[in-house]
């Protein structure tokens, strides 16, 4: 049974960006992240992606994702508007614009994912929405060594219940960051 | 010469207490905590503990510390208002009640460190000033796995600037907990 898998990078103080909207201080070498260990596992672990809008915006040309993207995978972006324009697909790579919540995008990824697991890309917003609908099976959160001092926190508003996690694992990531992964309890 | 070794334990979403201002799932067996090798390790190499008010507090009975607490070294509580009776003392415990702000304190314990390290107990907002007086040299974050929601938040309002920091180590602590030791740049 594919597991759901979400989190994001942040700084040790919580946040996703800095003051000035930016993450290039989260991924200060993302040639080494791409060729890390623990990516290309991830990466071969996963049957299918949930992303965010804001994730999926991030790439300024949607068709850059067919080809070049890590995850050449049935892709799931959540979204209230669906561009116009279909972005490039391929046999392996695929969009489907979900517009009826987190719980639909994940029903649908795991489908896709059949026997592998779906892995959640952020933004904040997407990983707040896994924990407050509790359909993340494991939290995987980096920890860069910076201290921001403010920009966008991931946990902020994620609830009004503590939430009991089991860690699984720790791994070292490049550029001194550390990957904590994390059971979900229910 | 002595480092200033800095930081507290939270929760991986950030919070040294839960909503209600209880720590009880940050530190669920205290007596594992206190025989670990990374408590072991700290208590040998500091020569004086700096502490915020709150912690001093957190003793219902501040004649406690002498013989009990895990740091028989001299230390230096941060407080406006001294107490009237002064606590119990030993020839290895004493204690220094500083009013004129952490630079003092801080300077006072390196003094009655010696060739030792002085490690500055918590709260908070001791260790918020630590880094805004930049006085110290090792910030130790210790990530218990759960989710409060919310509470006390470590880093919040802690300045204006990014710090950048360096990753020196990763102990694993007792109940799934990750002890994150960096180096605070200059």
């Amino acid at each position: 049974m594919a597991k759901v898998i979400f989190g994001m990078t942040m700084s040790l103080d919580g946040f996703v960006n800095d003051r000035n909207g930016s993450v290039e201080k989260l991924y200060p070498d993302l040639d080494a992240l791409r060729k890390s260990a623990i990516l290309q596992e991830l990466i071969e672990n996963t049957g299918a992606v949930v992303m965010g809008r804001n994730a999926f915006a991030m790439s300024e040309d949607p068709d850059w994702f067919a080809g070049n993207y890590e995850f050449q995978v049935p892709i799931f972006v959540l979204t209230h508007h669906p561009p116009k324009k279909m972005p490039k697909q391929t046999d392996q790579l695929t969009f489907t614009f979900v517009t009826d919540g987190i719980e639909s995008a994940i029903r649908q990824a795991k489908a896709a994912a059949k026997a592998k697991d779906v892995t959640v890309i952020g933004g904040a917003s997407t990983i707040r929405q896994c924990l407050q609908a509790q359909v993340g099976d494991e939290l995987e959160v980096g920890i860069m060594p910076v201290l921001f001092g403010s920009g966008l926190r991931l946990f902020e508003n994620i609830g009004t219940e503590e939430i009991q996690l089991e860690k699984i694992r720790v791994d070292e990531i490049p550029d001194g960051g550390t990957n904590l992964r994390f059971r979900v309890a229910r």
